[in-house]
């Protein structure tokens, strides 16, 4: 849910929390055919605390129905960290938080001691720059592949996850040989061109292994008073394929 | 300034905003003694949409009298850094972030297009977890040195600074050699352990090209109710060592 003030429909904008309605019909159409939530942290701090109000609202109405995943990219030392997870864990009641591990495995700990909580650790991401510091060979694998190894091996690391981003679908093969077991948060499907298809036949293990984000693709689906629907139509149609996927598979 | 509900003298807590309390009588203090102000943004969202509130009037209070930089560590991929940036420069107008800079150089190019406002990009980071990723080699030095290496030499570098910590004032050579002009943001010196005569030592270029981070050393000098009193105190002791550093290498 990267909910943009400019991209709702305008009937919605008279409403005293345009951005919360939005959200609130989109997952009343969605939750049918929908794992998880992710919410994109910077479209809501980028009204200051009303946007937070919104995604506070938003989380009251999900009311754990269905997994959620705070999209904030976090990544910070010790009691900073555990900021963070008091913000997302106990304040805001997100399920999971994708962090950067830039600056080393200390920043996602804090994070690590709330049980039943995940952390999504950036890996190998679906933008460009990818290749700036993440593609970086060190000797023993590139910047990304040392990540997932020093994650996957980890204490913890059943509650760690990775994001893989669906635009290099080649690397999924490398990535599952460090994290055969581990889930794998894929954005880049649909409006960034990746696909879904490739990404299932590298990256799904025999437990699925996979949560794929499609967010402009399903929220966007349509820009008129039928936004809801259309995006419980899209969201439908993306369920499908992966089930007929997991069906071909005999995982289900 | 790392305001902590629990570190804060417990006469403020009876206040409706004990936060903006604590922030505008250490701003009141430290003023004389102070250059920039640093806001570590999960000390503020850990309480919702109201910390929020007392981070927007502590800016409100500072109104221009400093320079404020946004520790937010931020770092996504191209419209997600414009809401970022939105949030940060138009919404609570900070002139400087700090930034994550794994997902490569177009998470930041975003936050260059505000001209008159600053990227502080994460280098060297004075946790120990820095081992993990960031002194990573790389065959042509190691991921910070690259880091530095990439930023310092991209359009509009002048915009960027970078964060080096001061429990490795070693590195400053090396760091100065990739970066001989641009300002280094220094955290870690007192509660870290580092040491600011080492930083100069090392640091130092002839426009100074360093801010200085002391935090709890000064918020938390007291935690009776002199603490405004003694966190300007310590400012001053802090801002004296400093000028008798330039005075010596002959910078003023």
């Amino acid at each position: 849910m990267d909910t943009d003030l400019n991209k709702i429909p305008n009937s919605l904008l008279s409403l005293s929390d345009p951005v919360f309605e939005f959200n609130k019909q989109i997952i009343e159409a969605t939750l049918p055919h929908t794992v998880a939530y992710k919410l994109n942290f910077a479209f809501y701090e980028a009204r200051g605390p009303q946007g937070l109000v919104s995604m506070e609202r938003t989380m009251q109405f999900l009311n754990n129905r269905a997994f959620t995943i705070a999209d904030a990219k976090r990544g910070d030392i010790g009691n900073t960290a555990t900021m963070y997870a008091q913000s997302v864990f106990d304040y805001y009641k997100f399920n999971a938080i994708t962090l950067s591990p830039y600056m080393g495995v200390d920043t996602v700990e804090p994070f690590l001691k709330y049980k039943n909580h995940w952390s999504i650790v950036l890996a190998l991401t679906s933008n460009p720059g990818a290749d700036d510091f993440e593609m970086l060979e060190t000797g023993e694998g590139k910047v990304y592949e040392r990540v997932i190894k020093k994650f996957a091996t980890s204490q913890m690391s059943e509650q760690v996850m990775f994001v893989a981003g669906a635009t290099r679908p080649e690397t999924f093969a490398i990535i599952r040989k460090h994290a055969p077991d581990h889930f794998l948060l894929v954005p880049g499907v649909g409006a960034q061109g990746g696909s879904l298809e490739e990404v299932c036949r590298y990256g799904m293990n025999s437990s699925v292994g996979l949560l794929i984000n499609s967010s402009r693709q399903v929220i966007y689906a349509s820009s008129g008073n039928d936004f809801a629907a259309k995006a419980g139509e899209q969201a439908q149609i993306i369920q499908k394929q992966m089930q007929q996927i997991m069906l071909d598979k005999g995982i289900i």
